[in-house]
Order: C-alpha cells, then sequence, then structure tokens
C-alpha cells in the first residue's frame, strides 16, 4: 500500500492531494493489525503481508515529473511480485500506476478494469483534458494497456463526446454504461465483465488484470467527497461487493483507488471511510483468490 | 431556461432563492454549448435552441406580486411554442409556471406529472400553508389544471390529513406513494403514469404535459440541499431515468425543477448537481421525443 | 418516548449527546399533535397516547451510574404498561433500555429485534469495548436477553473477529448480514426474521418484543450523522419499511433509536430527520398491530 | 423576552427566522435561573423579573401583517412597564419593536441607539429595499422617532448612496462609522453617544432610549452568521461593553438584537452565542442602572 | 510533547479527545525539524531537545482511572528534568498535569498561570461539575498548588457564581478578568502577572512556574473550535505574544494546551492551528529564557 | 480587473483557483455600478472606468506556461495606461503581474508593497517551494523588482530560515513584521512605509507601486478561506484601512488580492467579502490620489 498525494491533474475541484492521509485515516477500529471480514471470516491483514509504504515523493505543480516518481515508486513494488495499492490522488496517476504494472508484466499483457463515472479518455491535446481526464488514453496511445483489455464500469453523464465513444469502441474497449447496470442487474455485468477481461479480442488472454477504481463511480449523494461527481452512480454496497467479487475471480497484480477530496466530505468523512473500506474489499477478495487456489501472479519481467 | 430565484412561500428553511444560480453553476465540463449524452448519443445542447432567458424579476417578501412576474417570464417563453424551463424557487412558483402553460393552451388542456414527497395540496386559508405547501391545490381551483390531470409520484411521510387526501381522489388526482414504487417498481409505475395522464378521466385527453420536478422526491441522504427533507425518497438515478423517459414520450409544453436550497448542500453541491442533471435528461428526453417524430406542440392560442 | 443525552461509551466520535434533541427537532411540520401517515392513513399520535417524559437524568463521564438512571427511568414507563421510546444517545444504553423491560416482563421472556451495522457483543473486560461495543454481550451474561431471543439486522464491516462471531452462533444469536440482505432480499429476511424472533430456540416463546435501532445501519452516505459509520448499509426506505413492518407484526414492549451524531450531520440534518421518521414508523407500526387486534401487552410482574 | 422569527424581509441570505430559536440554546450552563456577572458580580435574571414570552406570530411570506403582529407583541409587554427584549428576525422588525415603543411612550419621546453596519435608511419605494433596508427610515417618517433622537455606531461600507447620507444628516440623525471609532477609540464615542442621545436636537430631552443591535456590527470574521456581512466592524468585545455601559446610563425602554442567521454561524455557532450574551449584558446594565438609582420608566400612555 | 486524548469531563460539546492529533497536523510547512521563529531568529526545535512522546493511555467513560494514566505519563517527563507539553484533550486533564509538577517539585512550590475564558473552580460535588469544570478547585484541595499561586488571565461571563469568586479571593488566587485586560492594557497586566506567580501571598517564592492554556480564552470567532466557547476574549495575537514572554521570564516546569475541538474548527481548522502556535511560541520562550541565562529547573524530588 | 483562477502552485491546501469567482460574487448590493465609500463620499466605480476582463487563460498543472499567459493579460492592461486588477489565485501569479508591472514600467523602476504573513522569498530549486513560496525572490532575482524596492508587511510565523531573513536584508528589503505593528502601532508603520516605498536605498526613486495583498495577512480567524493560515495577523479593519491609504498616497500601477481558497471559507464567505472590499478600498484609495492632484502614471515604455 503506497499513498500518491497528487491532484495537480484536476480540471476541477482540487484536494484528492490528501485522499491518502483521509484513506488511511477512515478507520474506527484499533489498529491491532486485523480486520476480519465479516461475511467471509477472512482477515486479509493478516493472510496477505499488507505493508505500507509511505506516500511516493511528488512534485508540485509538475505532472509529468510526479508522475514517473509515482510509476517507479509502484514498480518497485510490483517487480519484487509484490501488489501495489495506490491511494490517490488524482485520476491522472493511473497513467503510472498502470505503466508500472505494464513495465513489469509486459505491455499487452495486463488488462484494466475501470470503475468510474467518467471514460477518462480525452483527447489530452486539449490543454483542458491535460492529466486527470485523458488517462485511459493515454495507456492506450502508449500501448503499455491496449484498448480491448479495458473493461469500464459505471459510465455516465456528459462526456466524452460520441467521436471520443466512437473511438473508444474502435480501440476494442468495453464500457459498461449506468444504464446497463439498471437494465440488466449488477451480478449480471459484473460476472460478464470478469469473463471478459481476461479473453479481450480473442487472440490472446492477459496475464494478469489491474484494477482501477475512481470513487465517483458511486452516486455523489453517496460519496460527495470527489472533484468531478456525477449524479446517478451506483450504491456503496454495489462497489463494495463488485471489487470483491473480481478480485476474488482474478490474478490482480495492482489496484489503485483515486479521487477522494477530503474536503467536500466534511463533517462525516463518508468517502474516505467508502474508499478505505474498498481498498479492505479487495485484500479481502486476494486473499479468497489465493485460498481458492489461484495461481500465483506470474513471473514478472523485471522493469525495463 | 430561465429562473425563478424565489422562496418568501417556505414554511420551513428558505434559501431556494439562490437555487437557480446553483443549478447552472453545478457543471464542472467546459461551457463549450455542448453535452452529449453518454448512454443515448444525444447532445440536447446542439438538437434543441436552448437559451438561458435569465432570472424573473422577484419582489423580496410579496408572494403574489412575484407569482404574477414568474407567469408573465415563462408566459413569454411559452406563447412563442418555446419550452419553458424554469429553475425555483421554492414551489410556490408552480402556480405560476403552469398556469402560464394553461394560459396558453388552454385551461383544462395541460396535464401535469409532479415528482415530489409532499402533495404540496395544502388549504391555503391556513397562513402556515401560504406559499409552497399549496400550489397544487391552487391550480385545480382556479381551474389552469384539473385534478383529473394531474399525475404525482414519489409521495410519503405525513402530510397531509386524510380528508386532504380524501379530497385529492375526489378531485381525480393520481398519487403514487413511495409505497406503491417498492411494490410494483419504478419501471411499471413510470409506464403506467405516462399511459394515464393524457388521459386523465377519459373523457377528453390533454394536449401537453408539464413536469414539475421538486427535488425533494429524492431521499434527503441523496438530496440534501432542500429545505423539507422527507426520508425515504426514491435514488438520484431513479429520477434521472423517470425524467428522461417522460419527456422522450410525452408532449412536454414546460418544466419546472424547485426546492433546491444550496445553503444546505455544502460543501459538495451533490443535489445542485442532481438538478442540473435533471435538466439535461429532461432536454435529452425532448429531443429523442422530437427525433421520434414526436408531434410538435399544438398552436398556442395565445394568452389572454 | 424519553430521551438518553448519554454518550460517554462512544469508542470514536462523540456527540450522540445531542441526539434526543436533534431527533425531536428534526421535524418541519406544525406542532399541532398530528402525522397522520400517508400510505396507511393512520395518525399514531392520535390513535396512540404518546407523552414525551423528557429526558433521564445522566451523570457525565459515569457509565454504569448514568446506565442505572436511564434504566429506572425506562422501566418506570414500561411497569405502567407503557412502551419506553427511547432516543439515544450511544448504543450503550440499550443496556438499560431492554434490562428494564426484561425486568418488567421477566429475565428470559423478552426478544430483541436490533438493526445495525455492528454486533455490539465485545468483550467488555477489553477497556476499549467499555460502552456502546458490549451492551448486546451484557444484556446476554446478566440473563436478560438470552441469545437465542436475538434477531440482528444489517451487520457488516470488518468487526467483531471469528472467534467473538463463533460466541454469538453459540449463544443462539441470529444475525442477518448485509451480504444475506442483498441476496435474498429485504423482505424474505424480514418475514423470517418477525417468525423467528418469538420462537427462539423453539423451547419457549419470548412474550415481548424489544425493537433497537442503531442509525448506523443505514449507509453512511444516507445517514452521515453518527459516531462509527460503517459504508455499504440499507437505504432509509428499506429502514422505514421494515421497523413498520416489525412493529406492526410483533407485541413490541420498547424501542430504541441510537447513534444520532449531530454535529457530523450537518448543514442539512438528514440523519436527525430519518431518525425522527424512524419512531413515527414504529409507532404507525404499532397502531396497526391494535387495529389488527394485537393482544395487549401482558400483565407486568412489577419492578424487582 | 420575545422572539420574531422573521427574515421576509431579508434582501440576500435568508435564515435570521430561526435566530430566536438559536439566540435562546446558545447557552452551555445549567438552566438554573442565575447568570451572575462575572466582572460586576451582578446577576440580572435574580435581579430583574425576566420573562419569556415565547415568540410573536409571524406570517409567512407577509411582512406588513406579520410586522403589525409583533408589534402588538411587544406593546403588550411594554404598556405594562417591561421592557421588551425581542430576538430577531431580519432588521425590518426595528420598524415594529420601536414603533411599539412609541405608542407607550408618545411619538417623538423615543430615542434610538443603534448599532449597525448599515444606516437601513433605504428608499423603500424601490421594491429591493422592502424590508430590511428601511425600517429607520420608516421610523423616521411615521413620525414614531424624529430623526434628531437616533443615534447609529459601527456604519462602513459602501451603502447608502451619497444622498441618502446627506438626507439623514438633515434629518439631524447622529452617525458614528467605524472610521470614526477607530480615530477616536470606542469610550470617547460610546461616551458621548451617551451624553447626544437623550439631548438630541437640544429642543427637548427624550423620555426613554431603544437599544437596537445588528450583530453585523461585529466583524464577520467575528461573527459569521448574519445575512449581509460587512467586513472592517467591531470586535465583540467591543460591542458586549458598549451595550452594557447603554444600558447602565440611560433609561432604556425596549431593545431588539436582530439578523442572527444560524445556518451561516456553522459549526461553532459563535454569533448567536454573541448575541445571547450581547442580551445579558444589557440586562446587567439595566440591572446596574438600577441599583444605582436610575429613574423607573416614566408611566405609559397606553397604547392607542 | 504528549498528547491526552481525553474529553469525558466535558459538561457541553465534546470532542476534543481528537485534540492532540489535530494540533500536531496544523501545521503546512515541511516535516524538517525546523522551526525558526521569524521575528526572534530563535528556532525552539533545534536549540531544545524536542520529542513526542504519542498519546497517554486514557480509558474511555473512566475520569480518574484516566486522569491517574495522563499524571503518571506527564510525571515521567518531568522526573527527568523535561518539560512535558500535554496537548488536550479537556480541561479536566490540568489536574492531572499539574500534579505530575507538584510531585516532581513539592506541593506547594508550583506556582500556575492559566489563561481562560472560565475560572474552572466549580463545586465538583455537583454531578454537572464534575470534569473539566472543577481541576483548579481540585488542585487547591488536593495541596498540590496553593490558592496563592494561581494566576488567572482572561476570565468572562456568568461563571462562576459570587461565592466561588469570594471563595477564590479568599484562597489567593489572582484573577485578571477581560474587563481590567481592557482597562488596563495586555502588556500591564502580563509584567504584572509574571512579577506576582513567583512571589505568590509573600512568604516563599514558587520555585517553578505550570502554564495552562485553554484555547477558549481566545474570543471564539478567532477560535471557534472549541466546547464552551465564551464571547469576548483576546485576540490571536494576544495570546501568542502573552505565552512566549511568560516563558521568557519564568521557570515554566510544564505546559498544556487544552481543549481545542476540532469538529467545531471546519473547514479551516484555525483554532488548531493557533494551538500549534501557542506551542511553538511558548517553546521560543523557553528558549529565549535558557539562552538569557535562566537557571536551570531545580533538582526534581522524585516521584513520590 | 481580471481574474488568474491558478492555484497549481500551492504547497498546502489548493482552491485559490476558484478565488476570483468568490471575490466577484462576495457582494449583497443591487449590480447598479455604484459603490459610494461611505466614509469619504467617494464613488470609486462612478469616478475611475473600472472594466471586468475576465480571466486570463491559464493550464491546469502548468506553472510557467500559466505565468506566461497572466503576465500578457495584465501586461496587456498596464500597456494602455491602465491599472490591472488581479484577483487571484495563488500567490504564484505576483511573479507574472509584477513583471507585467515591471515590462510596462522599466525594470528597477517599480515598488511593491506586499502584505502578507510570508515573505514569500523562498529558494525555489527546493521542490516544494516551486510555486507560491518564492514569487519575490523570483522577482528580485529576475531585476523587475529590485529588493530595496520591497516594503513587506504583516509578516510572522516560522518561516523562513534565518539565512533567508539575512538574504533579504542583503537585498535591502524592508519587512515590517506583527511585532513591530503591534509595538509601533498600524498608523506609525503605514505613514512610514508610504515614506519609504518610493525611496527605497536613496539613490532612485521609484516610479509607480505595485500593492499585492495576500489575504492571509488577516489573522486567520477573521480571514479563514486561505490555503496557509498562520495565526496572529492584523484584523480586517487594520487591512481596509491600510491599502485605502496606501492608495490614496502612491502612485499605484498594479493590484493584486490572492490565496482566497473559498472552500475553506464556508459557510458565511467571510473572507471572500473581505477581498472584495479590499479592491474596493485600494479603488477608493486611487480616486482620492487622483482628486488630490496625485499625476497620472507615468509613460508607459510599451512592452518589450
Amino acid at each position: 500500500m503506497l499513498g500518491a498525494p497528487f491532484d495537480w491533474g484536476t480540471s476541477f475541484r482540487p484536494g484528492a492531494r490528501f485522499g491518502p492521509r483521509a484513506i488511511r485515516d477512515a478507520d474506527y477500529l484499533e489498529p491491532d493489525g486485523k480486520r476480519p471480514h465479516l461475511a467471509t471470516g477472512i482477515d486479509p491483514l493478516t493472510e496477505l503481508p499488507v505493508v505500507d509504504a509511505g506516500d511516493a515523493p511528488v512534485f508540485r505543480g509538475y505532472i509529468e515529473r510526479s508522475l514517473d516518481s509515482i510509476e517507479r515508486y509502484a514498480g518497485a513494488v510490483a517487480v519484487r511480485g509484490g501488489v501495489p495499492v495506490t491511494l490517490g490522488g488524482d485520476h491522472s496517476i493511473t497513467f503510472a500506476t498502470a505503466t508500472a504494472a505494464a513495465k513489469v508484466y509486459g505491455f499487452g499483457n495486463v488488462a484494466l478494469v475501470h470503475f468510474d463515472a467518467h471514460a477518462d479518455t480525452g483527447v489530452y491535446s486539449d490543454p483542458s483534458m491535460m492529466g486527470h481526464g485523458a488517462p485511459m488514453r493515454r495507456l492506450i496511445e502508449s500501448g503499455a494497456i491496449p484498448g480491448h483489455r479495458f473493461v469500464q464500469i459505471g459510465l455516465r453523464g456528459y462526456w466524452p463526446d460520441p467521436a471520443t465513444v466512437q473511438w473508444m469502441r474502435e480501440q476494442g474497449m468495453r464500457s459498461y454504461f449506468m444504464s446497463e447496470l439498471v437494465e440488466r442487474g449488477l451480478r449480471t455485468v459484473i460476472d460478464e465483465a470478469i469473463e471478459a477481461v481476461l479473453a479481450g479480442d480473442g487472440k490472446s488472454r492477459a496475464k494478469v488484470v489491474f484494477l482501477s477504481v475512481d470513487i465517483d463511480v458511486v452516486d455523489p449523494g453517496l460519496a460527495p467527497g470527489t472533484g468531478t461527481p456525477e449524479p446517478g452512480g451506483m450504491t456503496s454496497r454495489q462497489l463494495l461487493d463488485s471489487v470483491r467479487e473480481i478480485c476474488a475471480s482474478l490474478p490482480i497484480c495492482g489496484i489503485d483507488v483515486v479521487e477522494v477530496a477530503p474536503h467536500y466530505d466534511q463533517p462525516s468523512n463518508v468517502t474516505a471511510m467508502l474508499a478505505n473500506r474498498a481498498v479492505l474489499e479487495c485484500l479481502t477478495g486476494i486473499a479468497q483468490h489465493r485460498r481458492a487456489g489461484g495461481a500465483p501472479l506470474p513471473q514478472t519481467e523485471g522493469l525495463e
């Protein structure tokens, strides 16, 4: 577990730089190194060797230099066979965290499951899109993660434009809009996503899966502490169940939870609490996966 | 689109006078005149000639004079064949906005779909009910909109009393309580409402439909920025889907979105964001209706 | 109705001492002694003799002495055949309110339906668990309410540990986790709970039922005003429907609604409003029970 | 003591309707009927017969009718020789409270000391000035309180315009701007004001003095809970010392403390606390005045 | 430096248990172990060996047991010749921190300078006064610090009653009310206090001085984040200058800064920042004292 | 008047990007183009041709590119003989706004009066000091404004270190710490500063003066809405009087008001109001200067 207190990529309300700390603090239990998951009886903190590696250094006001630093930091965990869990920060950090995974497991070998209200595939030649609106496009264009290895869940609202949506389809991205979740039901969609993400376009299977959770996938009424809230999202319960299910079913190689902006989360800090539990549910899922005999992560290829 | 920054009709917590501004501002995208609806691919701002006509003049502390002003302002849009979308303001303004529609299309020809936690049919001879508790009763009593042309969705709580509920039934109003939504499902209720609203009591069909959305129809946990919150309401997702569906299916002649009180919406402004998106969903629905060959609005009869 | 403004048992965020006042105030209607329930047409305030008995005296910083005082206060209502409805205060007060019921109706004769995110069965020899983490264990260990008379609904998160969960099962407690609610549906669970609670372990039936509602059973996004929020809970609508159904179906002898901490509920006070309506729904249910011929409460055995 | 929960006269941010309640509650001591003033040793609650007469009825959205009601309510106290202390509400209520005094003691016989950031002498034929911007002008024009009986303290900012300032001078009003307080010192100004207020234009002396305290006279940083805050005001300490001094030195016949808007006062309620203490300091001053042999209030002339 | 996260002694608004953490965090500079005081050029963190000893263990809901623990924790620092700086917590902890000093330097040998809005000399046989209203009385009655060794600065408001004030005088306590500060000026009062505190009643001189700072001595407008705010206090500047002056002039043996309640300090945390700087100013003063050749602390007598 | 919604240079709490809008909105009077200053009778909006030029384009996450844009924007006003009044944004923008002035009036010809809690002379080779901690150093090092042309007022706290303070002295900067303001009085300091700023080191006189106001010069209790609050500052009244006096006495060529971060200013927005009035006081001062025959600004030399 590491923090990426970086929000210089935000287009609207900043503050996610305080996210890592808020998520770490959003806990009312004793710091006893135990967090037994009530429904499954699994305690991820005792089953898995979880370590908090502190925050990656970031450079205020300098996007690229900061992303390089975060990538190196996450990569150092991954190359040792660890599963870096990065606490954002704004969503621009996923270009760093997922690239780190791709450098370790090979460009093209990593799939990405992406919970978000926004596709984050903006055209970054547009200055207003530099930063947290474009990381998914950058990952595709760099080749780190091909479009057909993307599964997005929870998209809604009035962005991006149809031309970009068309581009996304051409890249082979699978995007589940909220309207599809409502029509078909969450469980159906999650089950289908789990099936689809490793298969990609059917030509070759992904080796590992990166999970990126933008907390704004949840409805702003339930998760107000974020920078670009979009009404009409998932419930907290749905997010928690989904991420545990995904981690229990797939070979997860890295996770990030982003866009928690504590200053919009006052006075009750419910969004930071939700992000904290989302991490715990992911860890529980990983522990379930290992108990169930999930193959260990493949040998890393070393950092290029 | 116009604003009605009037809340001198509130019985409890004021502040909806700041609603029009908050709803207009509740947007994190560039002001580029585009808002493509992700799930349908329709951009209502490019398909429909949407104009912001500013705020209607209101007179602080003077209910009747202010309602007259709002009615004239909305009527000026409607008589030109436009669809006035009025941002409240407290719910007392619906007496003005819906009367404007009735004056243009004829008393008795307009139906009204009403999303709200409250029936707003209070006896206004009671001083405490003057203002935002009684607009629906006033519309019926003035003859602008007969009771059998009303469909209400989302009512709950502990008001009004059984005598008033009985009076509502006698007027032919169709009121879907939250308990009925839970029992029968949202889709069933909305479909039935769409069927019923034009038919009324079966003797004559309504020509056009006015849509009035009190943001407090949504659960206060999801939409806290309002004056008289009533627990146990709809979800944000349900409201957005419902209003788009209604606007896509019916000849809408006017809309208002009311009771957004920004000072209870801090620090994240999620209620204003929801109201903003509710307007966008309505506009998307209208664009769908027109694409689908929905008949244009009937000739207006001119303002009396 | 009485208040227990006591929160010296909190382990994390205090403030529930202001709960009784906030819940009483969370009402925007006239204080006219009427609250007709819209969906059922029943007005519990006119059908039932509801009296506000003020707050029980509490002693700042002294848990045991305060619980004694609350127990005596609630017992004084119960022994006269009344149904004490206690507004908390933190959850440690349930040791007092439920013990009062057990002293009136006999140890072992009272069942307890418990809505909560937490099992509240902590080992209270641990100093950090003294107070609001342990009341249910204390009730079992004192013999006031045997384990097989407990039905818990809404548990989730990462507490307590498996050993405690095992102990709970050994005591015969029936605990419905949120995951079970999601799988089987709320109505199924509530119907089953209503069946089960009087039966207990099948050897003898409970005479009466105490209902304890910790407001944190609802998702923190919808009910942020509480001390130890746990993401992923019920909706407000689900809580309101559940408690009315339970009160309409069972011989309720006492109620408490706890853990409303108004300072985390700003600026809109939606949690206090929800707690207020939860009380009204309970009273409506009791009135339904009596209308339906529900047997009056058994003779009390007098206070020991 | 009475409340006037009326804010339908506000031009900007409403909410002062909740002022009376907030001021009454802004107290952390036991409700034991004692409030001994630390520095003087005088307990105004035991020396003076202080009674809380509840709130005057007001009519939502109807200014004139509400002011009539408040005037009658305050007048009923004054005609019995009492000193009505009215908790606002917005400043439009002073037209009612001071007129009540003038009707009891005679038009022209009452002087008015007015702490405020604003002169409140707007031209009320301007719709935007109806309400809380014009009460002082209305008092002068009605003859209730002649201009030369006014002393205003703390004015600042960018309102009203020079023509109105000129009119104020012509009426004989004495207005101490904040700049004068800074130059000459508070004590000098208060002493001079006490000398001047009874003398008026030197032709006849006022019999009694009404004290109107708009909480926005204090700097908004110290008293944020108000509707039209104007930076650069007095300190809390200065207000408390000034009002006690004035009440200890003059024959006070009535007091109001207005424009406390609790929703801008969150989360610490410091403005309501300040208003509460301002009332206590006034009462302490009145008790000092009586101890010092201050003549009792003159015979009232009865209400016309 | 140590924390005492204890607020189970509060009579009104709780939350000071989160004070230690908030004060530690209220800093925007790099954690580089340097804090050079701008006006004096002295860096207390490099001149003095400052160590953060973490928080003393406290027992939720148990006052006496918690005070014992805090006393032991502070005593362990003092007995080694250190100057314990304790971050509260509510003011009841001063009974522990000052008793620790008295046990180390001898009962009767320690003087206490006390900045506060409240005298904290309540009669603790009154249940409502147990806890943070009575620590000064308890110190006197236990003999740890005789009344004539007390200097209090900043008292105001409506508590305690004249009998208690009389008792305080009889004990020889010197209490500077805010009114005296206004009349005579801050500098005069502080200079006089520095002179007086070691002298006591003139019979014997105190060896060392304990400094207790209740943040509510500052005006609530400037320091809103506290439990029992009393309007009309000192400015932030006055407090910072006063405590540095006192620490630069006297042999300080211990310090506490109490009653910072962060939940009333949102969203800007200015009160925690002020408390943080008050500590830094104290440390700067101590460094000045040592530079100026202030005698080292006397030999401790060992803990009894 | 123009806005610079840029805060990508903040080292701690961001949000000043919303400052321009908040300051523009912080006004409760009618938008009638009039703002008559009460104490002087001067209306700067009618005496001076004030124009709002909108916001300068900024590039999210890119400091240098954004500063270039702001400099060009402000320069375009200055080169036409106007006085650009820039609303920040964080303090890094002063490198742009003051450089614009220096380019127009000649490097070395512009003096700078700087109200701030912080010297803003950090060593910017330190990554953490890039941005808003270093603009004054950058101005000196670029030669735009020599050190001896700086007058700083209000510095305090624990930054920068003595080496930097020494460097500042060597550059000839005149820095008035808060401690000096307290000792010598505000008026003395301001009068001396006005004398000194044009003289500089006595060799040549400055032609014009740039005024930079960091709102954090005011005490955080009075101006909480800022990113790096430092306790112990000026009062609001002192700031307003000082800036008007300076503008009335000196040939002002440009102004900026920076570091208003509205999200820490909730719910009352007092800091934005203060910044708004600071601008109005400056404009009033400029109008006074012109009335008093102040020489018009010198011919500009054109933009290089």
